[in-house]
């Protein structure tokens, strides 16, 4: 389907803004890439509702030394104004050492003709610290 | 829209299925309200794919004296035979004790005429371990 190829491609340009946005430590550039009812669902939390409650939660990531976030999307599927993306993601610290890497889904909202990050839930595929 | 109402209500009417599975447990039967391309996104695991595979994840959780698992849906979209679902879970242990609590996203399509979970992904909401 060429609409969905074509989401796919949107999305994916999407998430290069985020990692440019995470990659210069920018933590309300990272809260503009969700929609006005954004809503992330990080695990330790409750959900994090809103662009003021995300900004914060991103800005205790990049506080805690996180340098870069890479993202790999491996499925995307369109549906209008919705689409549904599986990824994988890195989180590196400085010298390019990984700190961390999982899986994730994303629900994706064009809003006003951007797409934009609407649900964004993730998990960690490394074993659980101190085992 | 009547069309999502009713998608919520046989995706809720699934959740029940799959709840009673858990209570009598039953991996077998939990792994069958999955797609026959189903993944679950576990924290602390690579993904896990298909029915022996998630078969074998809910055999795990059950043998860790797991009791029950409760779900609680809080919002469904759907789109034809796809839906998303968004909700929060308790999981209990003996004597109604709350081992764990927390979200998840549910992709879910309707395969054959059933609604069956296609990606499955939680978080708990509980500090971590030892926190």
């Amino acid at each position: 389907m060429k609409a969905a190829e074509d989401t796919r491609s949107r999305i994916e340009a999407a998430n290069r803004d985020w990692m440019s946005a995470f990659k210069r430590a920018d933590a309300s550039g990272l809260a503009r890439c969700y929609t006005s009812h954004g809503q992330l669902l990080p695990a330790n939390s409750d959900f994090v509702k809103g662009a003021d409650a995300i900004r914060v939660f991103w800005q205790g990531a990049l506080d805690m030394g996180l340098k870069e976030a890479v993202l790999e999307t491996l499925e995307v599927e369109a549906y209008g104004d919705t689409a549904i993306e599986m990824g994988q993601y890195r989180l590196l610290i400085g010298g390019g050492t990984v700190a961390d890497s999982g899986k994730y889904i994303v629900v994706w909202k064009n809003e006003g003709g951007s797409w934009k990050l609407h649900r964004d839930i993730w998990t960690t595929s490394q074993p659980p610290k101190g085992s």
